[in-house]
């Protein structure tokens, strides 16, 4: 199927971001990066509806995706006809790539509530974007009801069930906004949503194998989706609307069908049989493209982190405070297992934000912060940090958990401080890649994608943490160049992922290998951060009851 | 003997401190300060000799100690002359208090050995400066060895040898310096130096009451100064200095002689008969100006704190973790109670140098950071800290520990941080007062002097977490107020120290009230405070070996 020579052929990936779409369109053959054109949404700050009387709501206008579908997927058409690239070639396949658990409830015609004049202001008909968490409520219902039954639905996605995700989400709609869960012929993810539109497809749209197996209970282990019976306790209308969901799900790279006459003609492609991939996460995507594999793990590493590897064990087994392990969610045919860290970047943007000294703070204040740090020789400030700012996702998976630092005399200075929250991100790191292992999968390097791998401080940091070498992704738009790995399957241009990953992914040419100095010396300072991660964040723990009674005193003073 | 009308009396203190000596005038019976000089010693940086190869080396010019007695006693007289104030009244006694442990070695006239040709550029010579942290080796050793005889030495001042104190200091003499040691016919503390030199005492001085069972294991329990046999073994030479030391020691306030005619006569008192009071420590004299008092806790907070009762109970008893507990070491006839925090000012300085970010640092950022801490209601941070960042003088009595800071979001303000340092100061100082009340001296009431004293939000914190009225001492000038007020008893303007206290000294009109919602809260927060304060800093505590192998680590990282 691979073309050669002057036929050339092209994939195209789209990532549906936080506040923005991007499109990229990749040489099947070779993986290089022919066009990227960028989208932002309109809606909202940032592409984000919020609200100032309720920090937790965070959603998304659904015309923004179609939108920024159509000046996305035009804007990398018209790069290429510009190039020339499609006098010798033509595109294949659309892979898309999004961020989730986002829902978004449908009429019945597929079409998302939210354009529907009646709901048009209520922010319930919208799309309930990743990081909206007023369902904490009715995630601990959840998790707490299953528990009481004693049922396994969350045996493999970490054991606690998340405000994040598509149950929670809908079950908050059903309660506060029954008038929009009542008209809801059915919801959607958002990496379901946009093949859906790119193929127009009606409620009988393909369902991602990811999206399903990490946020919405979905296991052939139990037939699919939650029982019914279960549903019904939460809120009776979930079971009813469990009939009108799915009962099958498909990886990422299957052919979903092809991109709709009418959408091809406005981009371009009028006339050209294009396939559109079935959806994925963002960051399964980045994993794709960085080169998942047995024995390897990728880490996407901006404001958080989302790390992913593969195994190819016949049996999925659980992973103790790891997010997901789920078959095909990440590579189709392998078990995808995914874990994460809650603030990475995010944690060096508040240092910055919030601490940086005058001389080192400004636009450059990372820079300028990096260069003392990378000064210090490993363990010379006395500090280690523990990197919760933003909670725990995993292994302690624990939103309820927050920042330390320990160690600080009247010497200790801001880089000091800057390069001890960049080591904690580095442990945290590695508590990720131990449990991983205790539960049988050795993880032999580990790739690194995202914003915070263009750091050669924090990655060398890494290195030696880790105690491997840390390698950079080929691409810089990884979740974007991932799915143009499964557009490229869908259209043909490879037989599977693997093929597809081995020519258009990968690694690049910077690594970083771990210096045997500082590994010893971070060594020891991992035992610390290991017995502060246990004091404090296990519920064992000799000091448990800290973090959660400031929280508790905190909640009592602002009320 | 209390003078009235136009026949007035005055006494002056003089404080001899770190960088500086001062001299106050106060009327003996109003308290009225009525002049007052300051006079920077000019050895050294700031008064103090160091050396970039030993940053545990301070030692101070003998010299200067003498130009600023002549200069600021000089001073003072000179004022009072120029407001006519001589004309009314006259001097009658003078005070002194200075900063201790600060040994110096003497030849046979009392003369520094500093002063002699032979030793003029030696270090070893010169005073050894209270935070002179070169004799630590010593100190552990004296310790060690005091534990291995099981003599009661340490008993009741804390229960470890400190590498500031005076027989640590003198053992590294003669380990290092042999020279300067066997010159030495005597070694003196700066407390009874300075009155030698006012009076002309030769080697038979005053020696005070509160440096000698502070810092010299004097005690009546045993006999005065420790065992020959004890010193002989630490170094021979220790046991025949004993010999040339002193059997008795006495309280501050008593006649210790007359100012030197010589002298007299340069600063303007030729012919007066001036008392010359014996001796005591800055920060004891402070607690004297202050009214300390049965059940009356005074606190000097500046960059860190000295902490003052006293009991009228007929035997002292040791109270774990408290420096010192030592009759007529604060008022005659009484026993004085010293505790202390290692840093507060000193703390808050760290930060604003550190971390106090653009908008909030600069020559106000004291001011502005304590503004927007100041509107922030107690615990809503959700953080807390640990005051360790110079180790933890009282109760814990060990230098290796380390700050901590605990509870920080991705939201936390760099205001919030530096209000919940206040507060971690306020909590080390309850645990100060729980202490000594659980040794049966109860505290009602609480007077600060010093530089923190004028924060207004650091003050209001310590009421509310304490629990207890919080009172500024009268005097701006505490520790030289009270060497006053002993100037004035050796001139016989008062018969007692308690008299000329009620008179010259006491509190001022500021006093902070407990709010009880604060104090609700804080009650709450100093429990997780003493959780870490016990799980860090206790000896079998769980995260005790966290703080000691970040240091070790940094040791080898350094080495």
């Amino acid at each position: 199927m691979l073309t050669a020579g002057s036929d050339r052929t092209y994939a195209i990936g789209l990532d549906f971001g936080t506040a923005s779409a991007r499109a990229v369109a990749l040489d099947t053959e070779t993986g290089d990066e022919l066009a990227t054109t960028v989208s932002p949404y309109a809606g909202g700050r940032g592409g984000v509806i919020s609200d100032d009387a309720d920090p937790n709501l965070a959603r998304q206008e659904p015309q923004d995706y179609a939108d920024a579908l159509e000046l996305t997927l035009g804007g990398v058409v018209a790069q290429l006809a510009e190039q020339g690239a499609l006098e010798h070639g033509r595109i294949v396949g659309i892979g898309v790539a999004t961020t989730g658990s986002t829902p978004l409830p449908l009429d019945d015609s597929a079409r998302p509530l939210a354009l529907d004049e009646r709901f048009r202001p209520d922010p319930a008909a919208k799309a309930w974007l990743w990081k909206d968490h007023t369902a904490h409520a009715e995630a601990a219902e959840i998790t707490s009801l299953l528990e009481e039954r004693e049922l396994p639905y969350l045996a493999y996605v970490g054991g606690t069930y998340s405000s994040e995700w598509f149950w929670a989400k809908i079950l908050r709609c059903a309660r506060t906004s029954p008038a929009v869960f009542a008209a809801a012929a059915s919801w959607c993810e958002l990496s379901d949503f946009v093949p859906a539109l790119a193929t127009g497809a009606g409620l009988d749209m393909s369902r991602n194998a990811c999206a399903a197996g990490h946020k919405a209970m979905f296991s052939r282990l139990w037939n699919g989706l939650p029982a019914a019976s279960f549903l019904a306790e939460l809120e009776p209308g979930l079971a009813a609307l469990r009939e009108r969901l799915y009962e099958d799900v498909r990886p990422a790279g299957d052919r979903a069908g092809s991109l709709r006459p009418d959408l091809a003609e406005r981009v371009g492609l009028g006339g050209e049989d294009v396939a559109i991939a079935v959806g994925t996460f963002d960051a399964h995507a980045g994993a794709v493209a960085g080169g998942v594999r047995p024995g390897r793990l990728v880490k996407i590493v901006g404001t958080s982190t989302c790390d992913c590897t593969v195994t190819g064990e016949p049996e999925p087994r659980p992973i103790p405070g790891v997010c997901g392990v789920v078959q095909d969610s990440v590579l189709p045919g392998l078990v995808g297992v995914e874990a994460g860290q809650s603030a990475v970047g995010d944690l060096f943007d508040w240092f910055v934000r919030t601490l940086a000294p005058e001389g080192l703070a400004g636009p450059e204040a990372h820079e300028r912060l990096s260069a003392a740090a990378a000064g210090l020789e490993p363990g010379a400030s006395g500090l280690v940090a523990l990197d919760w700012n933003n909670g725990n996702r995993t292994v302690l998976v624990d939103p309820l958990l927050s920042g330390l630092v320990v160690g600080q005399t009247l010497a200790t200075t801001a880089a000091e401080i800057y390069r001890a929250l960049i080591e904690a991100t580095a442990f945290g790191a590695r508590v990720i890649v131990e449990q991983v292992e205790r539960y049988g999968l050795p993880i032999e390097d580990v790739v690194v994608s995202g914003g915070i791998a263009q750091s050669p401080l924090a990655m060398q940091i890494y290195a030696d943490v880790l105690g491997r070498t840390v390698r950079l992704a080929r691409s810089a738009n990884a979740s974007a160049a991932g799915a143009a790995i499964f557009g490229a399957v869908a259209g043909g241009a490879h037989p599977d992922a693997e093929h597809a990953q081995a020519a258009m992914g990968g690694v690049g040419e910077i690594a970083y290998q771990p210096r045997s100095d500082a590994v010893r010396i971070y060594e020891r300072l991992y035992g610390v951060y290991r017995k502060l991660h246990d004091a404090f964040g296990r519920v064992d723990g000799p000091l448990s009851s800290v973090m959660k009674e400031l929280i508790e005193i905190r909640a009592g003073a602002l009320a």
